[in-house]
């Protein structure tokens, strides 16, 4: 898949890819996923729905790389040595961006539940990749000797951060600050893996 | 509010009330929350809708207070001796009802993004008293000296267990089962506030 999405998205310069993107992420933002139609990208963006559509292939992929390409940071490059570094590291991003990600995806969170391949499309394109690189920091961790390989917490990294991230909004009606989710990790994840957060 | 709505309760029969919350659950399954009207609780419960506003004031206080009624066992019931014998209790039901309950929580969970009414419900009657319950058998763990009161992982007791009930949906695509509640709480939850899950 990411291949094929390679060689597709080689037709456009990236200039044009990021606009392209920014114009899907504000349509998101006005009126959401169910009434964003792939006639109105066209429209904002001056472009041709079949364009799009050889691009990207449909609304969800379309919606997702948006998504993703506005996600500042790669996880991949992070290495600090430390895994309460590597992990604060995650988070080192203005709390206006951190709103800006929450709402979309809470706007997304309930289309995802009504639409198999904006589902699809979210785990394959978003999901996995950022816990596959995500596990690479835990790697690095046991490999220095900070978390045991057979610390039971391993099995639920995502579980937690996620879980962090959505029960914020959920039971605080409040937008996951960089400060909560720093407090959080020290508070919870790292304890859990048996760390000290100092 | 707890006294008005005792008040308004005591005018039907715990057994009809018992059939009206079962009435109203179906319904929510069969429709979801938007599509559920009064009109139609009142037709399938052979019930007038001006009994229904009375005694419930509205769709959304119907709608959870059935939730909360279907809910088995009182947490306040709950005391082990333990804070892991507690926190085990909590969800010591089968497995067949926890899915139940995941897929009404599921429904519902859209729904409160939607409708202030149906949050501020959901909020008072039924996430608040189950707060405060949880927080009695937190605070016996500290008095028995089993957690320190300073525990920076208290500020989250919340947050971890709501957080992988909604993400073991949400990311495993799975229903949380009581094996998978039971390993989070022994794997997080009880090392974060520093008690041996042996």
């Amino acid at each position: 898949m990411t291949e094929v999405a390679t060689v597709r998205r080689s037709r456009i310069t990236p200039e044009r890819e990021a606009e392209l993107y920014a114009a899907v992420l504000d349509l998101l933002r006005e009126v959401g996923y169910d009434a964003l139609t792939m006639d109105a990208v066209a429209a904002r963006t001056r472009s041709s729905k079949a364009t799009l559509y050889r691009q990207w292939g449909g609304k969800a992929e379309l919606v997702v790389r948006a998504m993703r390409a506005q996600k500042p940071g790669v996880i991949s490059d992070i290495d600090t040595g430390s895994l309460r570094g590597d992990l604060h590291g995650l988070i080192s991003q203005d709390d206006c961006v951190m709103e800006e990600n929450a709402a979309l995806m809470r706007a997304l969170a309930m289309a995802v539940h009504m639409n198999e391949d904006l589902r699809r499309a979210f785990k394959d394109l978003l999901v996995e990749p950022e816990v596959a690189e995500f596990q690479a920091i835990v790697r690095r961790a046991i490999e220095r000797g900070e978390v045991r390989a057979d610390n039971p917490a391993l099995d639920y990294m995502v579980h937690m951060l996620v879980g962090a991230f959505a029960t914020r909004t959920m039971i605080d009606e409040r937008p996951p600050t960089r400060e909560f989710l720093i407090s959080y990790i020290d508070a919870v994840v790292l304890p859990a893996l048996g760390v000290s957060p100092r």
